[in-house]
């Protein structure tokens, strides 16, 4: 459902093209500081405004609505508002009968018996990565000396920042792409997770995989790992404090933290809403047609999502690490 | 913690050479037929027997312990009990104090204070995977005419099949190696999933990540994804029920089933356990020693990790199935 | 924390004296209708107004934030959100110094390390029943034909009703009076509840006892059945739908409705914000002083309490119903 | 469901005439002392043996099967058993067609579709609370220098210690007779319960309604609080510490504990089980009918229920003690 964490708790709510999008935090210590100003940074960093992403602007004023008193959390929960502004919701209205390829529109109107808001992908909007974006603000708060850090590695397959060519050449033909990132948490501790089933890999897959476009997660050497012979992969111990000589795991072994760097890779699918045309079913003439979408959208999400992913899992590690305490 | 699940719950509990290893089963439906036969072919699918797997021999008798009556379960807690029979604890004293690369040994001692039971990776060990099996058999039962299959691609790089030399080098070089498993869910319904947070990839890879040695999950196209186009990647809707021309989404969109397979990929690293020397930290002697792991272990627990596989994302599925119904 | 239930599940955030009160209210099966004017009579009547209710003046005006379309629930969170609007602060600061007996401020202060927001009781206050009877209005649309309706029995002692006496006598010494209240719940249907640890007494008095100065819950003939014998407390069975002779039981058997009504007591305390003087500990002086509370208070909160305790009545039971759907 | 808890939680399993009854309990501390013997006095006290409680005979031993090494919480899951061995399952069958007035029969067979096993009340039988009352007994170990201490005050009206004669009279008869309880936590430390919903009074009262035949559950001075006055009700604190003069709050304000003892009283109806003849609707008849109970019953449960209601405020405190760790 729209909850995740157990003593860091997130509840998000809101959708693309209603009166806002939002969440409602639990758990954050008393007296952590915190004000508005906190947000500014991963918020821009959420809107990147770089060649590729989306023409819709919004200014994304977080309001801190409660649990924030004289500048310090107060123990009580924090919700967070972000009003939508910069709506075009007659852009959308077609859908309802010719849901596009790769989207929550057929699933969304069966799910939820027709009740869905479909304008701009309503609760499915990547726009509530905007909430979650806010709430991990807060749990990278409560980190300690970790910290989280996503980069982008590339972008529809050619190397980050070398990706021009490509890119121009999706934009151009009104398509997409898909990018692979990497997160790395420096300064993890040794102990945070809780198996058997709530690894840290458990967790944190749980809560990027819903980010709306990741297709997969893996730690570590991650699908490589697959080809390796263990006297490969094997990480040895070289120092008292868990240090190993190599990351193959990830930073993680038997579901806990090993005091090494967490370091995972997520692969996000070029994004669904295209301007080329494509070939699918039309329900109100009830056989496959052409669908043209129109409205603004990023021609590559992967652009914007390293904040997401930070985001998403400095909430796990928040919860992870506020579980492990006695 | 050791349970998974909301209303299909499973809650895992025993140690590879303490008295047993054991499931408690809630919520399964009352009136689903139930009895010991049930497990066996699961049950004898991951002790496997193959090359390259243990010589531990354990009959894994399940003992049905509650919730059970006249061959159907009641409603209340199912409670299955295996016996620990074939267990040599003197193997692993010497591990407290040199940590076996790539096990569970440090961080285990480290979080809970020297107290855990590391006789055979206690409560890491891979045997409660038996107990996870065990539950899956009863997930299975409860998902209708959907069916969860799960494949070995490739052991050590080489496809399945044609593995043996890369194998039989392992085994003669005291070495593992790891594998790629793909699962397929057939005849999914739509409109399984509780997104945002709860999406069919959230609790399919917070399960499957649960299980020993996973180091990567990935739906459909999984990481080639990123190196995609949106015209590529997107699957067009060819019937009004959902049917998709390709299934590069894997069978999931806005982490809601939609009607197509279910598809991911699982990638299985190296047994940590090699008899081959490793140099790695010794605790006792405060400086890196080389380490030489006795005991009986899989070369490659790839070769069992598919009914595993299975039995995770029937559970996780039997939740989403049963947090659907209205 | 501030967060009920397993499948309909209510958040609840907000301050007295800070910008709002709100509830995220997740799991409402889409297509309920829902619209402002459906709060109005609940927070109406717990404005109440009558004689010895709170002088504070709010218009008390919900706002819809998300999970609402065309007039009906998306399926979406549903975040409600009321503004505050008559907030004196000013008189609250010294109440930092000088708890007052009977509220929250001492172990709020202990808690969060005197980070909560105390103004007006901050997240303790008696105002957080406003967000929480606007989602028991939510939770009364999903039980069907079940009613839930919640009256006054008694007013400090005194039949209700005849209760003025004893109230005035309160109100002109600046004392305040208890309550007792009666919930019954018609048309219930057989087989809610999730026993052993769900049953319908656990969750309806786990509610109904976060709801602030509730000290005692009781189902059916409540403390009286201590001294019954069985051969009077048993409710025996007189229609194959299982309608009772009596209702000693209060409606459940065995943790699980029996399709009678269900029936409870709750006791409430008085009001602890009372005029009068009070000897109690001064932190600012280190000894035992003289508190005089100023503000604008209920002299019983019992009055306007029955629609608080219908709300969590219904959400609780709301729960229960979709968790027991198969 | 059946399980309880957060971070210190508990699931319950088993049956009255089945294979068993345990409990598995996750989440506490490693290093936690806990041998076999650990359990024999609470064991002894819920047998109880006293004049009015049953005559069936069992031995009670604990099978502790995983979790505990070396005579220490290992942190893994601690799985308990209890071999039934004293059973006679004869006594039930004509139940399923004429089901006990004040027993789970009818709401059970209903809720599960006839699969429920009846015999003995199946996973209704208070023999459950055994399971209860082991992990009551690990709870106990957790909360320091807290002690929970339940006595009985009242049997059938009768002050406890001169309730013989009621007893005899209702053994006599056929009949059986309730009781009232009161329970102590000495020692509470200041800043447990974790308000909105799990207050103190919530997660308490929860876990004491899920024990079989409770009806209600109240704190300090209960339900004569709401004939009182504010003046008469109201705690004033005389300590630094948060003692209070008084304590007719029951040690707990706004859901949090005070540091005084936390106080409640608990009604507990008569056992439902009763000798005598009664009229209550027989399904194989399809009209109201005689019904003769059988078997062996207790015929005052209240006498055995101190150290179930202290096992369950344990358990409740250890959970709220876990989840205020910072």
């Amino acid at each position: 459902m729209n909850t995740f964490g157990r003593k860091f708790r997130v509840s998000l709510f809101g959708e693309s093209h209603g009166a806002c999008v939002g969440a409602c935090v639990d758990g954050c210590p008393a007296g952590t500081p915190l004000q508005p100003s906190d947000f500014t940074l991963d918020l821009q960093r959420r809107q990147s405004g770089a060649r590729g992403t989306t023409a819709r602007a919004e200014r994304d004023v977080p309001e801190l609505l409660s649990g924030v008193f004289e500048g310090k959390a107060t123990g009580a929960p924090i919700a967070i508002l972000f009003r939508n502004e910069n709506t075009r919701s007659g852009d959308y209205a077609e859908l309802l009968s010719h849901p596009r390829p790769g989207h929550a529109d057929f699933v969304a109107a069966h799910k939820f018996g027709g009740h869905a808001d479909y304008r701009g992908g309503g609760h499915f909007s990547g726009r509530l990565t905007l909430a979650l974006v806010a709430a991990g603000v807060i749990a990278k708060k409560l980190l300690g000396s970790a910290t989280v850090t996503s980069t982008i590695l590339e972008i529809g397959g050619a190397k980050y920042g070398a990706h021009s060519a490509a890119l121009e050449e999706a934009i151009a033909g009104g398509d997409s792409l898909g990018g692979l990132l990497e997160c790395v948490v420096g300064n993890m501790p040794v102990g945070w997770g809780e198996p058997f089933f709530d690894s840290v890999e458990s967790l944190v897959s749980h809560i990027v995989f819903a980010i709306p476009g990741v297709r997969g997660v893996a730690f570590g050497s991650g699908f490589a790992a697959a080809q390796q012979k263990g006297s490969e992969h094997n990480d040895p111990i070289v120092s008292p404090c868990g240090k190993t000589k190599t990351n193959h795991a990830g930073g993680v072994n038997g579901g806990i933290s090993n005091g090494n760097d967490l370091v995972f890779r997520v692969a996000v699918k070029p994004t669904a809403s295209i301007s080329a045309p494509q070939q699918t079913f039309d329900f109100g003439k009830d056989r496959v047609g052409e669908l043209r979408i129109r409205g603004r959208h990023d021609a590559c999400i992967a652009l914007r999502a390293p904040v997401v992913v930070e985001a998403a899992t400095a909430i796990a590690l928040a919860d992870l690490m506020l579980l492990q305490a006695r």
